[in-house]
């Protein structure tokens, strides 16, 4: 059974468009005449499965485990599941697994925002199925958690699944960002399961869906409803991760597209010598997107959060370090620059965190809406007021305008590299006026987020995903739940990947959320002490004042650098040293 | 001495660093193992010249010619240059060309914006001087037209141009937007020709530097300079086109970035089916880029400012159209959605375009900062003053605060995008009272503009741009000036393109410039009967409705994408019927 596997399951886009031509596709089925010659090429790429999935496989148990932190508190909200062993994914040669080959039916959905290899996960968690589970059924829930929820819900078979094998987006189903948290949602949740005989549910998430398909299985175990969770590492965030899940999928891709538009605007901005280039990334509270992006591309200035934090700088102290550079640089007569500022940065700066969650306190309060010149201004203790005052108008709007439906500034719509480009402006002046500065600055600002969530996954985001969706199958079938789908040993080819999965209680400890205390996954944040960053600040110095730029150019499918994957999982798994 | 020329001119990387190498790289040369994977691949592909340049070659003449608007004036200012006849360049099997060996001294300009492919078009320049005139000089001028009057000037060998084979940016010698305007700098620009002893010299530029080209070749000819000027064709805009030159290189590589990043961007709409994008593209005035993109993509909508000038439409037209098709996809219960913006569509817009002449007048005669609210408001016409009024504040800011040096409004600085959004959101709230309209609208911003100008080139640019700069060495060494280089069946394969030079002249009509006559190449806008736009024309209402999303995904330099050239080119060509 061993080998060939995959092109056994895998329909080719030959035995598609010949074997099985219809005048007319399923009226579910996407239209791949309208694909561009990439997105076709792409159809045709098999992802290869580690070769233990290849063959007959079982499961070996570790040893007990215990969460994150807070493992009372952890055990009191999952007594089922805390505790439970992780467990690895080995080749069975005296195919034991046979056992497992009843057709079973399953459930799959998308949750939360987009990363590239989402469709990988499914393609690979149906081909397990029709390896090992054939005549299975395997569902796909529309439009993210709410699906689970409403039962909406289509039957995902081999033609559905085919235009959307090893290309962007989640639109095979959608995603959606609600969450399963009521008690009248949970019954919801357990009717769906219960109405589609569900022995499996696969969600396919960030860190709170996967806190979700944990409380899912715990729910599940404690009712006694046969249908097991897994849960799949999914975020271009990259703060989703474990010793045991050493990246999530959706980081490579993303990071590799934000880096060849840094790489061309440095370029740019070498070659008109006149702008300096301030680009925001997205992901959220950690600076792993902008890390990454820093050794993909050498920036003249990138800030790291977790740095901003940990030293509790002020604004003031950013923007004076930003502009030590940029005075370093004009004495070389170089006016112009690239610098990295992570979306979260934001939320690092202390007063600016505390002037926000002052702001979110007395908008709540207020009727009607708040303009930047109302009376409110008052009730702002003294330094929030001077360093709204301090901000452009512009941004004194945005925080007071871009609100979530629970009221809250929307942190992400914050121009924060209009910001740092109006505050250091200022500073210069002053500089200049006092003969400290002798150069120009000008700066254009730029913001890179939706571009980089659904573009082609790269051929480590394909692989990747289709072992995790393999995986997640291997680990239903063996009647496993709790646990998220886990690719070990990354940084190698892929013939030398470990699977298995972990426990998801593992990656949790307890916050308070909304006043009360929550079970979350810790997020995993830069480390200051972890192989990236040391090796960045050992860098940067450098980097500032030489021009260093390296332009990765757009993601390539064939050639050297296609099968590269990034330098943030190198170096923490142990590599270029 | 057919064929196997380019081997034995352009220095693979092999001879490079193991032929020659050296225990530190001269210092003007690039370090290339700071590259990345690909561009360290890139260093090695070897454009693919037409078969005739690769063989002895002469020129065959076309007719008389005449410019492209105001003869008479054109050939008063142009005594020397006009009605010349075009050129072709032809194999010559009796190897008269072998004439032509004597080694010469040739000045390279690189003149405005930045566009992928500028590095091989002096790399073709240079490698044709390897093959026809060994023993040449290539000086080349550093930060554009400035560098040819200041004689600030590098001579590029071998080595020095090699780290830029294939690259993006204008980083080998900079760029530039001062032009050579006045007596004196046409003294300067005689002097510097003079002091180098340059027989030739290749401005590198859009519509404004090759007409300034076309002035300095005639100058030149008028003082019995030897010096023979050659203009070739770069804009990413696509605006500097004739039935000679088909196409401005950069245009190319630039639509397939912005499209890459549109691609992407429209399946994260389609999967999380919550916002419209409204995505603002580069392209100064005509709206080639965007409608290239749309052809790439499939939008749902796409704006081109010169129908938009040809309806005569104001603002609240486009503000309502848009509105038209948003509400027509919430019917469909489409609440999201991809829209480009040409920058230029501000201009477009009779009563914007109004606008800004007043604001410029008007603020040219105030003292001190103009600020939204002030009393000069009461100088707009009613007009405009009801438009003014009618924008968001931060638009009102944008147009009194970007300002370009001689005071006018920076019209590429507008973020016409925002004030769509805003102004949809407006009419959607009064078409939803009234009830006509049930979805939601939410809306996020982009603007690629910098982020195409240095990629890495296409194959096409790469190839095209190696053409050109082959062929301005051409057409010096036959002793030509006044001349555009021009590649042109640029649909078919290389080995099937026509080369030659074409009179800069029969690009020019005059045009009122700061109150005087000035010759300016006539700028190529969107045809509304051209076949692109045509096309277009006809497939987009179906594009507003259904989702015909297309993803072109990031550029390949293999497999069966590398090879095509762009929608635009091939139907102007003809093709695509």
């Amino acid at each position: 059974m061993a080998g060939g596997i995959l092109t056994q399951v895998a329909p080719t886009p030959q035995a598609h468009q010949n074997g099985t031509k219809r005048a007319h596709p399923p009226s579910s089925a996407k239209d791949v005449s309208a694909y561009s010659e990439l997105q076709t090429e792409r159809l045709e790429y098999k992802p290869a499965l580690p070769p233990v999935l290849c063959s007959p496989l079982s499961l070996k148990q570790g040893g007990a485990t215990t969460s994150a932190e807070h493992p009372d508190q952890i055990k009191a909200l999952f007594p089922n599941l805390y505790g439970k062993p992780n467990v690895h994914i080995v080749a069975d040669p005296q195919g034991k697994a046979e056992a497992h080959t009843e057709s079973v039916k399953i459930g799959v959905v998308l949750s939360g925002g987009q990363a590239p290899g989402g469709h990988n996960v499914i393609s690979g968690l149906y081909d397990y199925l029709q390896v090992h589970n054939p005549g299975s059924t395997l569902y796909g829930f529309r439009g993210g958690p709410a699906g689970v929820m409403n039962c909406k819900v289509v039957e995902l078979h081999a033609d559905f699944i085919y235009p959307y094998r090893n290309q962007g987006g989640f639109d095979i189903i959608g995603s959606g960002r609600d969450k399963i948290e009521s008690p009248e949602q949970f019954l919801q949740a357990e009717e769906t399961v219960k109405k589609l005989d569900l022995d499996g549910l696969v969600v396919i998430g960030g860190d709170d869906s996967n806190t979700n398909a944990a409380v899912l299985a715990e729910y599940f175990l404690s009712r006694n409803v046969k249908t097991k969770v897994i849960g799949c590492p999914k975020t271009i965030d990259g703060d989703l991760k474990c010793k045991e899940v050493p990246i999530s999928f959706g980081f490579d891709t993303a990071c590799k597209i934000y880096s060849e538009m840094i790489g061309n605007i440095m370029l740019d901005a070498k070659s008109a010598a006149k702008y300096y280039h301030f680009v925001r990334l997205m992901g959220r509270a950690a600076s792993h997107i902008t890390l990454e992006c820093a050794f993909q591309t050498r920036p003249n200035i990138a800030l790291i959060g977790e740095e901003v934090a940990e030293k509790n700088q002020s604004l003031c102290d950013v923007v004076n370090s930003m502009c030590d550079v940029i005075c370093k640089r004009a004495e070389a007569d170089k006016n112009y620059g690239v610098v990295l500022i992570p979306e979260g940065l934001i939320d690092f700066i202390p007063e600016v965190h505390h002037l926000i969650s002052e702001l979110n306190d007395i908008t709540a309060a207020e009727e009607g809406p708040v303009l930047p010149d109302g009376a409110w201004r008052e009730k702002l203790g003294d330094n929030s007021r001077g360093l709204f005052n301090s901000f452009p108008r512009a941004i004194q709007e945005m925080l007071l305008l871009e609100r979530d439906p629970h009221g809250n500034v929307q942190v992400s719509k914050i121009e924060m590299e209009k910001l740092l480009i109006d505050m250091v402006t200022t500073e210069l002046k002053s500089r200049k006026a006092a003969g400290h500065f002798k150069g120009k600055f000008n700066a254009q600002p730029h913001f890179f987020g939706y571009e980089g969530r659904c573009g082609l996954p790269t051929n480590f985001d394909a692989t990747y995903c289709y072992a995790l969706g393999f995986v997640a199958g291997a680990l239903l079938d063996q009647g496993q739940t709790g646990l998220i789908s886990s690719v070990g040993n990354l940084a190698a080819p892929s013939n030398e990947w470990t699977v298995g999965g972990t426990n998801l209680t593992t990656l949790m400890c307890v916050e308070k959320r909304k006043g009360k205390n929550k079970p979350v996954i810790k997020k995993a944040m830069t480390e200051l002490n972890g192989a990236p960053f040391l090796q960045f600040a050992e860098q940067r110095d450098r980097w500032a004042v030489e021009d260093c730029y390296r332009c990765p150019g757009p993601i390539q499918f064939h050639g050297p650098s296609a099968e590269k994957s990034n330098f943030t999982l190198v170096l923490e798994q142990g590599g270029l040293q």
